[in-house]
């Protein structure tokens, strides 16, 4: 990364106060800023850091300055956070895509490979699997029987993706991450559980993110589904014939039971728990850690374990922040109480 | 896949009805039969997918049979969903297994490898590891030194087996399960933590099966022990030392701190979290997100965190929820003692 | 592993009672010696398995022995503890580290690797990468374009360190950990979300070890960064642009959301959740399984979701164990108040 202040200018269509050749060779957030390096100042709040900044380019929305000049060469633009962003998304495609098929990747000879496709180095490509024109899989993956992954994927190293599993168009997962292993179905029996077979697949559809280290385990017959849009971040558990909807949002470390059934643009936090076979409607929102164990309706919100209206959890917790207060009130009537009974 | 009705009705011993020809190429759950698809009714509930069912041939249990002809082609068999489960794991079987060892993977000149085992392109087997007949090994496992993995296993790929780890007979590890990891033991000293080496290993016994993502901690020193038809889910934590007994079925996310020691028939639920150095005895229940940190006698059900008894938590929890409602009984109480002492 | 009990009394200057000729050839827990074995004896509550254990060698402290001759051979130290560790320490140095690259690994002509250094089979390092002296990569690492490694650290097989990370000397990751892999970070918009580019790193700092399975994600813009002689378990969750100080220790399951501050010396548990954006002081301590969802002053100790003071969680935890007791004295005061009420 090497640009000048007025390269950035020109792709962001800003008015340069100060030196137009400032190099930049770097990006900092504005709180940590680094000579030589880039920030953006689009709130209030952070204005002090448009004479204290060790960046050398500042991006700033024009109604913060003040000045005719200032120590950092200022790039003036009307909304500074957009003008990043658009900024960071040229960057971004600036670095290209990889593409080709690395040595040392093994390919079976019936697999069918797109245009433009990369395969890194030691990933594996079974038998009649099909990847989509412009993928790029990273080193290290494994590709199972008849898997078909759409366009313009990235799938990162050490991604699992179990036989007959199926992928979207613009998709993007993550390192270590294992689509379509064995759903957790036993049947108990005196001696022992016996291993219900799992001749299901995953489907995820298009422009799903999985962060890494998730499990998305495959149906037992059918498909467990992850719907267009979704976001999935990282050590997530999808189980077996979980379906969910379309551009749901869910953060770290939740875990989905077995056959539960989610809509759209569902927000479930952290350390979330869904039990198996409920319905989860739209537009819900779980705070973190809580567990959900009954099906919910369109627009709750949800908090605790197990699970109740937010808006009660949160009452219902001040009062237990203040059980031992409360139970001496108790204490104080029921003195009261006798001595009135003993007067 | 592609069977015949009759074909189908051949290997569970069921009577057709209509037509012996109709070919299947796939499985639907009942809820979303397709045409061209094979599927059960075990259930009255379910008794109206048998004349609205996309499916093409249904096996159904005789007492739900009503008429003489249907949309599809019926099997009729006395109990469905066992019928059902023969032909799935018929299926499975028929799948086969795969065998030999595939150019590309590392195998040390010292290991020994037994007859009909399938080793996987860039998996790496070190030196002196041995490994049992007819075991599978996919596609990027390291197996470390001295290793034993007795006979047919199937290892997924990605799983890391460390040193001197020994698994036995008919196990299964699915993909990116770290078997043998150091035990997180570090000593506090003023300048830091001091590792404390963890020189133990990892004995899993026979018919284990362990999903993908978990990490199964070597012991300090010993063994880290997972007894016997144990059944672990994905993203599961197993820290040093611990013991766990026959059995026992744990769900995904749930962790177990170091040196605890778990009975048999036990069931312990999602995002569980068991403390160090407890006993957990035989035939517990711990509902899911629950935290124990005490002792477990045989057959108790627990839950919460920190767990109590799972009714005595249930009957709390409601009184929970109604927190707001109890607090103004009291303010009640309260006005009421202060009206009487003011009368 | 095979020692005499005399080269193991020399090498913590112990003095021998019995056979300095005993063999060992294995390490046991004292509750469950094995013949041929090593164990040790430091605590008076375990003097019993002086005269009932099988191990062949036992390292005694001097304070516990009483009589002149045992059936295992002694060796008799000042502290048995400590001398133990000796020995252990002693022991791993002696297995030794890899050295030299192994065939079948892959490494870009432009990265630098260090002397003395190991790196697996079907490891990939990428351009411009730097890996230091004395490092061990074991297999199936991926190591990403302009990565920085220190001196000796080791590096377990499957782990991935993506693009621009920096990892200090003396590191441990353990095995298919992600360091690097995209922050969750994305727009909402009325067709769906729209991903923000995530163009930061991590910062490993020297002397951390980080466990198996871990997700550490990168920054936006800037570091994600772990300070000197952090200690992290498994299957733990670093959001991007979290800063972690020196000498803390996270148990696993942990998770920590985006942009929080962590000082230095503190005590995470296991699967407790912290959200984002907020300042956890030093020498905290937070109970396993809670939430933390403010800001932390230095030396508190917390538990719950959402965490309070720990004695108050504890206290108040216990009034919520009695809370049907607790209601039917409310119910006593009701039915008392009423009974006056009609008098």
């Amino acid at each position: 990364m090497e640009f000048t202040a007025s390269q950035i200018a020109s792709f962001i269509d800003g008015r340069i106060i100060g030196d137009e050749n400032a190099l930049i060779t770097g990006v900092s957030p504005i709180e940590n800023g680094e000579s030589g390096h880039l920030s953006f100042i689009a709130q209030d709040r952070f204005s002090h850091f448009l004479d204290t900044s060790k960046c050398s380019v500042l991006i700033v929305s024009e109604k913060l300055l003040e000045k005719d000049s200032y120590n950092a060469t200022i790039i003036a633009v009307k909304d500074a956070y957009l003008s990043f962003q658009v900024l960071m998304n040229l960057y971004q495609e600036m670095q290209g895509r990889k593409e080709g098929i690395e040595d040392g990747s093994s390919i079976h000879s019936t697999a069918v490979i797109g245009e433009k496709v990369y395969i890194g180095a030691f990933t594996y490509v079974s038998e009649k699997a099909k990847i989509g024109e412009g993928t790029q899989i990273y080193p290290h993956v494994y590709v199972g029987k008849g898997v078909k992954i759409g366009k313009n994927c990235k799938i990162d190293s050490g991604a699992r993706i179990y036989d007959y599993c199926v992928i979207g168009d613009n998709c993007v997962i993550h390192s270590n991450t294992v689509v379509g292993g064995d759903g957790f179905g036993f049947q108990p029996t005196p001696d022992g559980f016996k291993k219900i077979p799992q001749l299901g697949n995953v489907i995820i559809e298009d422009d799903v993110e999985i962060g890494s280290n998730c499990s998305i385990d495959r149906a037992t017959i059918g498909s467990t589904i992850i719907g267009k849009g979704t976001k999935i971040d990282n050590l997530i558990q999808i189980a077996h014939n979980v379906k969910i909807g379309q551009n749901n949002v869910i953060a770290a470390q939740a875990g989905i039971a077995g056959s539960t059934i989610i809509g759209n643009w569902n927000q479930i936090g952290g350390q979330v728990g869904i039990v198996g076979h409920i319905n989860i409607g739209n537009q819900v929102k779980i705070q973190a850690q809580s567990g959900v164990n009954n099906n919910v309706e369109d627009g709750d919100v949800l908090y605790g374990s197990p699970a109740i209206s937010a808006s009660d959890f949160r009452r219902n917790y001040v009062h237990f922040r203040n059980f031992t207060e409360i139970v001496s009130r108790i204490n104080n009537l029921e003195n009261n109480s006798k001595d009135k009974t003993n007067e």
